[in-house]
C-alpha cells in the first residue's frame, strides 16, 4: 500500500467536504495517528500544542468520517475527504479558513 | 491586515484551483515568500529542500495567479485560491494528489 514519509517528522493532512470539496481544516499526523484514522475511518491527529493523539470530535461530537484518503507526488502531505458532523473548526464555524487576507479582482 | 504567525517558523500554504476548488499542491511559506506572493499576486513559496525562495513557475512556466487569500482559525494555514498556468504538479499532472491510499464505500 502507498504509505506517507513520517522520516522527517509530523506530515499536515489537509481536510476536505467529500462533497462540497471546501477545505475544512489542516492539521498533522504522525505514524500513530494515521494508522489509527485508517484502522476507524474517523480522523486522528497529532496535536502540536498539546503534544498527543488527538481523535478529533472526541470532546465536541465532531467527528469526521473519512471518505477518501490520497497522497500527493512526494507522499508527504495528505488530503482526507471526510463527511463532517457538526462543525470543523473549534470556534464553530463549518470551516477554519474564515479569515480573509485579500481577494484578487478579475482584471488583477 | 489579518497577518499570519511566523512565530513557529514555515506554516503550510493550501492551494486550490479558484474555479473547480480542487487542491493542487501543498507548499510552505516564511514572511518573505508571503510579501512577494501578496506585492506578485504569484505564488512564492519556501523550498525546505533547497532551503531557498522558490517563485513558482520560475523555471517551468507554471506561475500560479494569485485569487484569494484566506487563513485560518488560528493564523498558521494560508488557503490560497489560484489560476494555474499549465500544471501544478513537478511530475507534470495537474494537481499533485494522485496517489490514492483508501476509498471508503458510502456504507462505510
Amino acid at each position: 500500500m502507498t504509505q506517507p514519509d513520517f522520516s522527517k517528522g509530523l506530515i499536515p493532512a489537509i481536510i476536505t467536504d467529500h462533497e462540497t470539496k471546501e477545505v475544512l481544516m489542516l492539521a498533522y499526523m504522525n505514524q500513530e495517528s494515521y494508522q489509527k484514522t485508517l484502522e476507524t475511518n474517523q480522523t486522528w491527529f497529532y496535536s502540536r500544542s498539546r503534544e498527543a493523539l488527538w481523535h478529533k470530535g472526541a470532546t465536541s461530537g465532531h467527528f469526521q468520517q473519512v471518505k477518501s484518503i490520497v497522497l500527493d507526488c512526494d507522499f508527504d502531505t495528505l488530503l482526507i475527504a471526510v463527511e463532517q458532523i457538526g462543525a470543523a473548526c473549534h470556534t464553530g464555524a463549518k470551516t477554519c479558513f474564515f479569515n480573509k487576507v485579500k481577494e484578487v479582482k478579475s482584471d488583477g
